[in-house]
């Protein structure tokens, strides 16, 4: 099933969502109030929740959703919550899905020390509800997206990115926590290893394919309303697999040029220039076929579920992925 | 027993701190060079590690040191270290014991990251150890120290701390840690909750001790060659325990004077008028009077054990604590 928005899968799990919705909103009471005025704020957002989703979505696929799958899903979302304010930080992003961020709003230090706070919040539901397992799997998460991100500046520094390493890149910084967050929905749900695995290996593949989508949407299409305006990559000296891909496939002297005019960046930039070099150069093909690839092993990682609307649902989820054009 | 520096205690548990260092070394190990590079600058820096000390001493005093002491040492050092990094943010600070802080050197982009990869390095000792009770303490104490600090930032703007909150935030930011690192160590050596309880309150009444002492230095002495300069937290606009009981003992006219001044900040704030006027209304002689007590209550935690040289190291830790002039 072809769907173009998340909602037409997400009503399968209405319910479930507004029950979810009332636990994040609970586990964000504080009684310290500069930390519930930056809450509601940022509550005020509603982002996609597309990591709830997973975790729910990969609850009914194998079992039931239960109390134990509210908390991941939980807890997950405060720790996707704490990365994005942090990453306001890293970026020194301005606005945040439109809004102005909170980095922007209430300064670094506050940004910083709100997202240690949410950290530790996701942490504490799942030390509190006992679920071992779950911290087991989220410290090495945040492990890895730390890690990722660390890798990724340092070859942003020094314009030398590779494809095994920017596979490395996006395995820990994006694919890590829909990894987790189908994980911890399955072993809400199940012991049955396989099926965990199962799970597993299509959030992997699901993050995959969605990083290098993401990747891809940094050349083509229009000036996007919401998300990194076109060439932020390239702007931001990021060597992601289009470019990547050109760079290797083109002329000694056609890469040399390119990479100086990145590497010298300001106003003699041409963001058009090093489009064009991508496109000619086959990398938005290229990088558009890995990411179908990837989004075929996710569906293929789900053949151990009998077909249902969950499993449908799943199976849209990546199409709508590597479709998107936003 | 009185003491001088800190040395004159840890030679008992020598041996002890030479093994966590390796352990602590060994944590830090990463095969992201960047991770490395910034592991290895801090590394050089050399701190008191009064908190792996205090994890070191505890178990002595419950018990033995074994396997969980060094776990738990390493994680408390690896927290610290994390929220010291992420307070370079926070403080943009310039210098961290008199070396360039990560932040001035790596920006705040690797700053946050790091942090954040430290802290999950930190719980995964933990995981990995199958120390759920580590787990339970830390993530705790992780949301107590964030959100202390916000509530102080939060005091910072409206400058109108009083005592009450004070000692809130001095209990959250800074006796957190100290009492987790004391619970953990007799953890980690007893299952005797009185002897736990007994340690905690230890760490506890020593934390707040040792922040009074910290917030009178930036009112008395010369300026410092390390640590904060010198009337910084007056700048700040922090309103600290020595300022809180001179403004509640001063003609109304005189404070509303004082609080202008600090509110204007700037070149016409005159910091030696703020300390002057803190010393005449008392406020240094209450502070000092305060710190006393909590370090006579630090003391007295202890009765349940026997004496020792251990029970007199940690008896002369909290003395150093609450004389130290730097």
């Amino acid at each position: 099933m072809k769907i173009n928005s998340l909602s037409e899968i997400t009503h399968l799990i209405q319910n479930e969502l507004s029950q979810f919705n009332k636990s994040f909103r609970q586990s964000l009471k504080s009684n310290v109030a500069l930390v519930e005025l930056v809450t509601r704020y940022f509550l005020k957002q509603k982002g996609k929740k597309v990591r709830p989703v997973l975790v729910l979505f990969s609850s009914k696929l194998a079992g039931e959703v239960n109390e134990r799958s509210y908390r991941g899903a939980t807890l997950v979302e405060l720790l996707h919550t704490a990365t994005l304010v942090h990453d306001d930080v890293v970026d020194n992003a301005e606005t945040r899905r439109g809004f102005p961020s909170i980095n922007a709003v209430w300064k670094n230090k506050v940004a910083v020390l709100m997202g240690d706070y949410l950290l530790a919040r996701g942490l504490m539901l799942a030390v509190d509800g006992n679920d071992f397992d779950f911290l087991k799997v989220i410290t090495n998460t945040v492990k890895r997206m730390s890690e990722g991100e660390l890798l990724q500046i340092s070859k942003t520094r020094k314009l030398d990115n590779d494809e095994e390493t920017y596979f490395r890149i996006i395995s820990d910084k994006t694919a890590s926590l829909l990894t987790t967050c189908c994980e911890i929905g399955a072993r809400a749900a199940t012991s049955d290893e396989k099926k965990i695995l199962a799970l597993k290996n299509y959030g992997e593949n699901l993050g995959i394919a969605f990083q290098i989508r993401d990747d891809i949407l940094d050349y083509i299409g229009t000036t996007k309303l919401f998300g990194k305006p076109l060439g932020g990559d390239i702007k931001e000296k990021k060597l992601t697999l289009p470019l990547i891909y050109a760079l290797k496939n083109s002329s000694s002297d056609q890469s040399k040029h390119i990479i100086k005019q990145i590497k010298n960046g300001g106003k003699k930039l041409v963001v058009k220039d090093v489009v064009d070099f991508v496109q000619k150069n086959g990398g938005i093909y290229f990088a558009e076929k890995v990411s179908r690839e990837y989004a075929q092993k996710a569906k293929e990682s789900l053949a151990v579920f009998e077909n249902s609307e969950y499993k449908s649902a799943l199976e849209s989820l990546v199409q709508f992925v590597v479709e998107r054009n936003t």
